[in-house]
């Protein structure tokens, strides 16, 4: 349970953090427990107080219980990780909203994107030095995965006898195939890996070229495949921050998309962005977010507005430190016991220069790739579900099944789990040294 | 300017509202102005305070200017109406968001839909006696704008040779045939008037039928013309409130769409829903919604269930007497009216028995459905741009430019204004009565 060490014993049994002002000023500085209690929890017993919920190996009223025979989940992204950063931050990152606050449509000057959330983004971005802001237009979606399908949706051609083809390198993230195959098959359709289409295509064929920089899964900073006047790229850059990579230099691209997930934690929250350097893309791309669901909730845009004014305090050094700190410390205790292995192994990426701290940062990926190196291992997925872990299987990435991916990104219970199973693992693994 | 009378000469200058506790504490029983600032406006001079955000008619920094050569505009159904009853509800309506609420991707049972704002939802149904819920899904949308083509991918055959074809009766709300000629044209197509296919659909073509009920424009609670194995209804019940109609029954219909956009007033957090009876439609909108956008923004939701516990205190009795008298006295103003005049006329609809209010009750629709009634008046939208009022043509409801549609939902100024212009012209006709 969250809750305020010195009002432990006191408050323990009523899940204290329920209640509104608790919930801001009674949690301090402390992050003891293994569940949290939320104002629109599941009121289970009928006297309207939410119940607490559990991380996933703990149970009872407080969360106190450890199941023993949990499984490690690694499978989704669900940025918990920097759940602890906003306790830490609790007060300066709580926005109070009126029952009068915004009922309309629009803001003042007649759109529906906050201009002052829009500066402040551009101004975020300036500070970390990882995209060029300057002449771009930047609209906003519910998570990059709103921005991803309003971007092939204003990328493909307009009355063309064959869809466009959107391809990816693989391991690609899998929400690219599904939209494609989910959305408008006669408008764009998923032709798969990248690599097999950088000598076939004659040119006059239209291609959208997903390029994830870092990659989810791998954490690498791809670049473009394809090249050509009917080749647009997509470059989603859900990962460029300082948690997850060094940040060689600021990304100039046409259309990059970012995401409030991954940088600040709040993937509930569905936002994310596009900064776009063409006018008609950027109006297509309104035009999308117009019909689809008129724009973003203004909710989800205030909420974005106070994260993220609270995490440039200071010019957004705290949140990076923190971020990059956890990530760091997660990937050299996942790595220090694969290196032990012969039966795994996971990707290497050497340390880089980072412009945003000013010297050579450590690989500190959001995710572990991991690559099952026996011979009969093919179904890397099974052999660590039979160790009690769950990952994500290779075939979702557009990989072989001799990979699974881990995510590093969950709450820290989540993480000890994955690590305590994990080793458990490798020790009983034939000439692999004991930790 | 929004703000508390006791404060009044003192405060009136900086923009007192902008304040995250004056907000909800200091605002009570007045709303005496013609503007609001808001935590996330815009800030222009650079001390850090949004300025006032004036209603359309007025300027200045406490918008108490009046422009006199202002144009009524009586456009878009932006539901400010409300915005008075949420004034004087602000402490209860309001909801405070620290920086560690929700992160997750998903509630504790692992979806990404609020069970709490469920139930409520469902508890809301109850009281009204609008809806049937009993073993009915729930889903929610981003508004019911992505809740409506939610459904129409969801309804649609998968692998028909031809796309199902999308109708609503004439006036129709445009937002069906945008969707339908936007989204996917090889899955629906936009075909019309429902009118037009009542005899002509062969039972062997796919149809899917947009029933608004009331309608947007006209207020009337449409019925479905289309039947058939192959016919699929959608009703959209975004007005199917005591603020708009009275409540003869509760719908019992296989797919229903609401939205807190005219319910509540809250366009803005772009929050709807849908009742749906059938498991495998349900699923269908439920991984649109996924591939859309992983589900309705965390804030939304909890928005939304804050708003509607302040709703319902009191079996909602408030919120909805409030919404009536606000919308009957608008329409008797605007009737009474156009009852003078031989130039234009509206719809009529006759009052009705409400179970809500178990009474008869008037009609007090969401919009004016004028019509030109001159030979010459061809173009009606321009003949009341030349009087300084700004409808929406007839056309984008599918019927003739001899309608305009005139929202009475805005705010209090804008519905003022459009009285005092439509007086005028009213007044200047030959041998009508002034008032």
């Amino acid at each position: 349970m969250v809750k305020s060490s010195s009002f432990n014993s006191k408050y323990a049994a009523i899940c204290l953090v329920c209640s509104v002002i608790l919930n801001l000023f009674l949690v301090l500085n402390t992050y003891v427990g293994h569940g949290r209690a939320y104002l629109d929890g599941l009121v289970v017993d009928g006297n309207g107080e939410p119940v607490c919920e559990c991380n996933i190996c703990y149970s009872g009223a407080d969360c106190s219980h450890f199941i023993p025979d949990c499984i490690a989940n690694a499978d989704s992204g669900d940025p918990l990780f920097l759940e602890p950063f906003w306790l830490q931050h609790a007060a300066t990152s709580a926005v109070v909203t009126a029952g009068w606050h915004r009922l309309s449509y629009s803001y003042n000057y007649d759109g529906d994107i906050s201009k002052e959330l829009e500066k402040l983004i551009r101004k975020l971005h300036a500070i970390v030095g990882n995209a060029v802001t300057e002449n771009r237009y930047i609209i906003f979606g519910a998570g990059s995965t709103q921005v991803l399908s309003a971007a092939a949706y204003a990328l493909s051609p307009e009355n063309a006898s064959s869809p466009a083809g959107v391809v990816a390198s693989v391991p690609y993230y899998a929400l690219y195939k599904q939209q494609a195959e989910y959305f408008n098959l006669a408008k764009f359709k998923f032709e798969g890996d990248a690599h097999k289409w950088m000598n076939k295509s004659d040119g006059s064929t239209y291609m959208i070229e997903y390029v994830t920089a870092p990659n989810n899964p791998d954490g690498r900073l791809n670049k473009p495949l394809l090249q050509g006047t009917n080749v647009n790229t997509v470059y989603d850059r859900a990962y460029y921050w300082p948690h997850f990579t060094p940040i060689p230099a600021p990304a100039d691209d046409d259309l990059m998309v970012f995401t409030l997930s991954k940088l600040t934690g709040h993937a509930g929250s569905r936002f994310g962005w596009a900064v776009v350097k063409d006018e008609t893309v950027f109006n297509k791309m309104m035009h999308h977010m117009e019909v689809n669901s008129i724009g973003v909730s203004r909710d989800a845009q205030l909420r974005a507005f106070q994260l993220l004014k609270a995490a440039l305090r200071g010019e957004g050094r705290e949140l990076f430190d923190f971020g990059y700190q956890t990530m760091k410390t997660r990937w050299e205790r996942l790595s220090s016991i694969i290196s032990l292995s012969k039966r795994f192994s996971v990707q290497k990426i050497n340390p880089e220069y980072c412009t945003f701290y000013n010297n050579v940062r450590e690989f500190s990926p959001a995710y572990a790739w991991v690559k099952c190196e026996r011979e009969e291992d093919k179904d890397c997925y099974a052999v660590l579900q039979a160790a009690k872990i769950t990952g994500r299987q290779g075939y979702r990435f557009g990989a072989e099944d001799r990979y699974v991916r881990l995510s590093l990104v969950r709450n820290q219970d989540d993480f000890d789990m994955l690590i305590q199973r994990l080793n458990a693992l490798v020790s009983e693994e034939d000439g692999a040294k004991i930790m």
